[in-house]
């Protein structure tokens, strides 16, 4: 782990899960950190997303997060609650509130027992330790199946850095410039305006490019955390070459780790058998290719067509005609898993009724549609619709 | 029937559908007819949409309606298949091409089987009959479980007239500007320019305001018919009071008909149980009001709360909040069926457990959003998501 060992971290069961799992985790950094994040675009916020985004303004010690209840759409109430937790760790830690970031995640408009956190804040910090991370990324689980961790080495200047992350899904995903809960640590110190920047893009390739049903929680947010000591910042911001390859370097591994991440969070999608990546290639603009392969990926007739296995491809053209962006509806080609089903907007003469038969059997289906009209191109990652999305979801408080 | 006798219904089973249903539908009017009609807003439109779209100029004296394959996606042969459905039903009826509209529904990107629809022409002209009505409604069905059709009586200076309309769902229900198949006769003499204004109005606050899944089709297509008779035109659009009247009664049982055919393609939503209702109040635009009524019925997290019977309020609260509607985020609030349940975007302290175990129970579910920003309404109708709609649309080529 090397310089890692900046990082403690923890994950307990403090009594917000009914199950007893773990439901509450906590990282605590050795030496002050710097913080990039990005929010939900969502109009209705909850109260730790507001703290956490006022406080990723400043240098940060310590992260906390409870599942099993988001605190959203409690009012004033709702942020008392998040103050209160926020103070307790504070205070226990003996650091500056103003330098903790704390999250949420799990049912909405229920109040949060703060007392249940508060009881277990002084043996989380007890037991904060450079082993603690599998915990940590147990406790801000909720109806995922499995922990989603990856972490990436990497070399610069011959000393080797690690970048490292965690994250839960698995419903209401949907971001935009945002996402579920995601935590990317680094030992690399690096410059508050370069990560932003650099964080901004890869989120925007991976976490802000992923759709589980459509819907966008109240309480997403992805964050970067990375050592703020300045008489160790590594240039990569220079026009040198050695600058830019640095550059190159780090957003490779952040971006990485970032695109497993949401890889993940599909693949572990609500009720989700299959992983789907909708490519749309050749469109006018970026925005449109993105606008189009979302509206493929979110449409239930296509998710429900994936899980039959049935090549009813006419509701991928109808997903396409209906995303609003220009296009010469008489030109458009489908390819699944590299095979051409579609040419010009009707059936390829190459559609065999055995491709047709075989095509939608994998567990990952590749879907790219040429529109034919640009040069931009966007991917955007998506599983299918199945019983089990119905089952979690119509039970998810019980 | 009175004077419904201008118009002659037919309905037959030309083999299109493999299980022998009726699939080819047939109105002929003994004298020359107007229709207002809108269409599907997808970029991908069928061939039979682009003729009757250039038709719906014309005087009008037959209409022809397949169910079991849309003829979309089929490129050049599409629009000569559909061309050559035109000509035999001109032909065999010794009217003109021009006359005649035309829709088709079904599976996507499958050839049209003309040949069927050609055998079928004859014996569908000799059939045609005032009591074919039923018939005509079976035969555009596709997985509807119940034929569609309302009718109104309305008097017009004492005279009485008649509207009355079917309409096929029920899956790819998510109109803009037009929505599934919609056929409406009266015996009306009206002016083209004011039935289409009247008829633009019925639509959007009726088949345009509904939704099951978000998706919307390549063949949608929503078509009013009247007489075309110049010198029995009633002025209904005079500034007198008598003509303002008028034009208010005619409006009424139009919009009745629109109404209750949009509800029951609702009602009759692939896998649906439940009908919901979301009407949002207070907005400051009408365009926010129906997006924000729209992002809620269209969210999978809602519809499947709805199944489970389970008040997990905050699910509509993220969707109030991702509508990208301008709002202030605290003063939210949710009544269902007429109880509060949400009060300044928090848990209502009238919300008492018993109403939260029962208030899903229903078959109808009524949700009104209070956003206290304006003045303005909007409802829009939408049912639950279930196991139904899995099952039926993973397979519904086979």
């Amino acid at each position: 782990m090397g310089k890692m060992n900046n990082f403690l971290y923890a994950g307990k069961a403090c009594g917000l899960k009914k199950n007893k799992d773990l439901d509450l985790g906590l990282m605590i950094s050795k030496f002050p950190l710097r913080v990039s994040a990005v929010f939900t675009k969502n109009k209705v916020k909850a109260a730790p997303v507001v703290i956490s985004k006022k406080n990723s303004k400043n240098i940060i010690k310590a992260l906390i997060v409870n599942s099993g209840n988001a605190n959203a759409c409690n009012g004033k109430q709702g942020m008392e609650d998040a103050l209160r937790v926020v103070k307790s760790l504070a205070k226990e830690a003996g650091i500056d509130e103003s330098s903790v970031f704390t999250c949420s995640t799990g049912v909405i408009g229920e109040r949060l027992n703060v007392s249940f956190i508060e009881h277990a804040i002084p043996d989380l910090l007890n037991s904060a330790d450079e082993e603690g991370f599998d915990n940590f990324t147990k406790a801000i689980m909720t109806t995922d199946t499995f922990p989603k961790t990856v972490s990436k080495s990497f070399s610069i200047n011959g000393s080797q850095y690690q970048i490292r992350g965690s994250a839960k899904g698995s419903g209401m995903i949907m971001p935009d410039m945002a996402t579920m809960l995601a935590f990317i640590f680094t030992d690399l110190p690096i410059k508050k305006e370069t990560a932003d920047k650099m964080f901004k893009e890869c989120v925007e390739a991976s976490f802000n490019s992923i759709t589980v049903d459509g819907d966008t929680s109240t309480n997403d947010t992805a964050s970067f955390f990375y050592p703020a000591s300045a008489d160790t910042f590594i240039d990569l911001t220079g026009n040198d070459t050695e600058s830019k390859h640095n550059y190159q370097i780090v957003k490779n591994a952040l971006f990485e780790v970032c695109y497993e991440l949401a890889k993940m969070i599909v693949i572990d999608g609500e009720g989700a058998t299959k992983f789907i990546k909708v490519t749309v290639v050749n469109a006018s603009t970026e925005a449109g290719a993105k606008k189009t392969a979302l509206t493929i990926a979110n449409s239930p007739l296509f998710k429900t067509m994936i899980t039959g296995e049935d090549l009813n491809w006419g509701r991928i053209m109808a997903a396409v005609g209906r995303a609003g962006v220009p296009l010469k509806a008489e030109n458009i080609d489908i390819y699944i898993n590299g095979k051409i089903i579609v040419e010009n907007s009707t059936a390829s003469k190459k559609l065999t009724k055995d491709i047709e038969k075989t095509i939608l059997s994998p567990k990952e289906i590749d879907v790219e549609i040429d529109l034919k009209s640009g040069n931009k191109k966007r991917s955007v990652l998506t599983c299918n619709l199945t019983h089990g999305y119905i089952d979690i979801n119509a039970s998810y408080r019980s």
